[in-house]
C-alpha cells in the first residue's frame, strides 16, 4: 500500500485564496465562466502548478490540466471545476478543483508513483449560467467537438471570444488537443442536497448521476363566466391541470422515494379572478436513477394528464425540452472510493447524484465515479453555501485514497473494458 | 284580467337601433358607463318616452326614470342599464331595459292603469368595467349614497364629472332624490350561462341570485435544487396549492351541482423549471345560492388547503376579497314571473342567477325578481353574444304579464311586508 496524506490546513488555506477572487461580501464568490475572476483563478493554480513543478496544459476549450513532471500514457483525471454561479458558494467546483491539486502535492510530498499517470483537470464553464450550456468543457472535451450553445452572454460578449481571452491569459501552457485519451476520472463535489448531512455522514459513495426528463405542459380549454358556468359545460385549463398535478404529487414522490417530482412553474390564462382559465401551464422536473422508472414515471406523467384533459374537455400539449439518461458510475472506480472510505474509517453511504457534473459527461467515455461531502442545510448555488473544515479534509483524503486504488484498478485493466 | 300585448317587431327594431350606438363592426358595442355613447343611448329612449307623453326624470348618480303620465306612490320598477363592456354584446342591459320600454308602450297602447304605478329605470354603469364598482347606480340607490370605488378611469378622467356631463345631457329631466321609496322591481335579463339554451328552454323563473366569496391563497414554503431535494426535506408551495386545489376540484362541483369553483389565477415564483417554488399564489371564485353551503364549502376550501400546507411544510394566507351574500328573491314576484310564463304557455324553469345583476342591490330594499332569456353558448361579455329573436319577444311577453301580475300583488301588499 502506497503511504500518502493529504495537508488539511494547505487545503483549508488554499480555498480562503480561491474564494477571494470574484469574493463576495458574505463569503460568496461571483466568479463566471471565462470572466476576468475565473481567468485570475485559472492562473492562480498554473502558478501554484509550476511552482511544485508540475507541468500545465490546456485545450482548445480552455479546460486546464496540470500533471506532475513527465509521466506519459492515458491519465486518471482527477478534478472538478473554477467557475460559479453570479451569486454562488466558495466550496461548489472548487472544492473538488482543489483537493485534486491536494493529491497532486500530496503525491508530490512523499514521491509516490502512481501504477496509472494522475492528471489534475479543470473543465471550462460547468455552470452554464453565463453561457449555455453547462459542463461546457467535459461535454466538449467527451464529444471532441464544441456543443452548441449561446453564442454570446446577456451583455452580448462573443463566447468564441471570451474563450480566445481565457486560453490568452494562460501563457506558455503546452497545447492538447481536446478529448485526448483518459484512463478514467474521479471527481469530488459537495452533495448540494440535504443526504449526507440528515444522515450525519462525512462521506457519499456516488455510484451514478439520476436521469433527467423536463415537460412544458399547456393545457386549453375555454374561457367562461365563473358564476355562471355550471361543471358540465366548463373547459376548465386550471382545473384539468392542477387535478392532474395534485394527483401526481400525491403518487410520484411519496411512492418513490427516489423519484424527484417538480412543477416549478406555473401559469394561467387570462389570469382573472372571475373568468375560467382559458389556458394553464405548468414545467416538470422529473428524476430518478434507473431508466425504467423514468420511463415508467414519464407514462404515468401522460397518463394522468391525459385523463384530466379529457375529464374537463380540454386538450393537451407536452413538449419534452431535456431528456438525460442516467449515469451509472464504474463499479471498479465506485469500489475504489468505498474502500478509500473505509481505509479511512470514514462513515459513508452509497449516493445517486441529483445534480449534473461534469462526471456525467466523462462516464460516457471512461470509468468515472464521484465523492461526495455534505453542506450545510444542502444549501448550493447560493452564497450561504457552507461544507465543514472537517469534512473538505475528509473528502479530500478519500480523494487520495481513492485516486492511488483507481491507479491501481485502472492499470489492470485491459484496453477496450467497459466505462 | 287586464289586456295587453307587446310588438315584437317594434321592440327588435328598437334593439337595433341601440345596438347602433358604440356600435362595433362585427355586432358587439363599445358604450361604457357615462361615455358619449352611453349619454347619446339615454338621450334616445328619453326622446322614444317623451313622444309617447312618458316623463322623465333622473337621480344624482343618473339613474334614469320614465313614468307614464301623472301617476303617483311608490312605484314598481321595471328596467336595466344601457351601459356596456368596452367589447360587449348588444343585448346585455339593452335587453332588459327595452323590454321594459315596450312594456310602457304596450301599457300605453292599451290604455291600461296598473294598480301599482309602473316606471322604468335604466340604473348607471352596472358594468364597472370603465369606474369599478359595477351596479354602481342601483348600490347608491338602495343605499342612498355614492358607493366608494375608483374616481378615475384609466384615462383619467374623474367619475364626478362623467356623471355631471351625462346628467347635463338629459336637459329637462326631472329631478328625484337618490332612493325614492319604490314598491318592488323586475328585471329581464340575458342568462349569461348555458342552462336554459341546454334545456331547450325559452325562459328562466329567476329565484335568486347565488352568493359569492372571493379569495387570495397564498402558500410559502422554500426554494430548493428540484434534482436533489428528497419529498421530505421540500417545502414545495407549489406542490401544496395544486395538490390542495386538486382535490377541491375533484370534490366541490362534482359534490354540488349548485357550487361554482374557480381557480382562475395560478402564479408560482421563483419561477423556475429546476427549482422548488418558494410561493404559490392563487385565486379563488367560489359561489352557492344557499349561504349554509356557501360557507360549509368555504371552510372546507379552508380546512384542504391548510392540510396541504401542513403536509408540504408550508405556511398558507388566505385573504377575503369579497363576500356576498345570496339573495333570495320575493316569492310573490317570483310566483308572478312563473305564472306569466305559464298563462303565455312558454316553458320555463327556476334558475338562480351565477352573476350579479342590478336586482342584487335593489332586493335588499323592495321586493324583487328577474326574468331570464337563454343566449347562444352562454357566451356574453363578449361581440358574440347573441339571442333568438323569439326569445327577445317571449322574454319581453313574460315581463309585461308579470309586471301587471305583480302591480297587482304589491297593490295588496301592506306598507312594512317582507321583501
Amino acid at each position: 500500500m502506497v503511504s500518502a496524506a493529504v495537508d488539511g490546513a494547505r487545503l483549508l488555506s488554499r480555498l480562503d485564496s480561491f474564494a477571494a477572487i470574484g469574493g463576495l461580501a458574505n463569503g460568496g464568490v461571483d466568479r463566471p465562466a471565462f470572466s476576468p475572476a475565473d481567468r485570475q483563478a485559472r492562473s492562480l493554480i498554473a502558478d501554484l502548478a509550476r511552482a511544485r513543478g508540475f507541468s500545465v496544459a490546456q485545450d482548445s476549450i480552455a479546460n486546464l490540466f496540470i500533471r506532475r513532471g513527465a509521466e506519459i500514457g492515458a491519465p486518471l483525471l482527477i478534478g472538478s471545476h473554477l467557475d460559479s454561479q453570479p451569486t454562488g458558494g466558495r466550496f461548489d467546483g472548487a472544492l473538488g478543483t482543489l483537493a485534486a491539486f491536494e493529491v497532486l502535492e500530496a503525491l508530490e510530498d512523499r514521491s509516490v508513483r502512481t501504477e496509472t499517470p494522475v492528471e489534475l483537470v479543470v473543465w471550462s464553464n460547468e455552470e452554464g449560467s453565463r453561457f449555455a450550456p453547462g459542463a461546457m468543457g467535459s461535454r466538449a472535451f467527451a464529444a471532441g467537438v464544441m456543443p452548441a450553445g449561446a453564442e454570446r452572454d446577456s451583455n452580448g460578449a462573443e463566447l468564441r471570444v471570451a474563450i480566445a481571452e481565457t486560453r490568452a491569459a494562460l501563457a506558455g501552457a503546452v497545447e492538447r488537443p481536446l478529448g485526448f485519451p483518459i484512463a478514467g476520472y474521479l471527481e469530488l463535489h459537495i452533495e448540494q442536497g440535504p443526504i449526507l448531512e440528515k444522515a450525519g455522514l462525512p462521506i457519499g459513495i456516488v455510484e451514478g448521476i439520476q436521469g433527467t426528463t423536463w415537460l412544458a405542459v399547456t393545457m386549453t380549454g375555454e374561457s367562461s363566466h365563473a358564476g355562471t358556468t355550471p361543471r358540465d359545460s366548463r373547459r376548465d385549463a386550471a382545473a384539468a391541470l392542477v387535478s392532474a398535478l395534485g394527483r401526481l404529487q400525491d403518487a410520484i414522490m411519496p411512492g418513490d422515494p427516489a423519484a424527484r417530482f417538480t412543477a416549478g412553474r406555473l401559469v394561467s390564462k387570462p389570469d382573472s379572478i372571475n373568468v375560467v382559465a382559458r389556458q394553464a401551464s405548468c414545467t416538470l422536473d422529473l428524476r430518478h436513477p434507473q431508466p425504467e422508472r423514468l420511463a415508467a414515471i414519464d407514462a404515468q406523467i401522460r397518463a394522468v394528464l391525459s385523463e384530466a384533459a379529457i375529464s374537463h374537455g380540454c386538450s393537451l400539449d407536452i413538449e419534452l425540452l431535456l431528456a438525460a439518461s442516467p449515469a451509472v458510475f464504474n463499479a471498479d472506480l465506485v469500489a475504489a472510493v468505498e474502500t478509500a472510505a473505509e481505509r479511512l474509517q470514514l462513515p459513508s453511504q452509497r449516493i445517486v447524484s441529483g445534480a449534473f457534473h461534469d462526471a456525467l459527461s466523462i462516464s460516457a467515455i471512461a470509468p468515472s465515479a464521484m465523492i461526495f461531502v455534505p453542506c450545510r442545510g444542502g444549501i448550493s448555488h447560493n452564497e450561504r453555501e457552507f461544507v465543514e473544515p472537517e469534512h473538505v479534509v475528509a473528502g479530500a483524503a478519500v480523494l487520495l485514497g481513492a485516486t492511488i486504488d483507481a491507479a491501481h484498478r485502472l492499470a489492470r485493466r485491459g484496453p477496450g473494458a467497459s466505462n
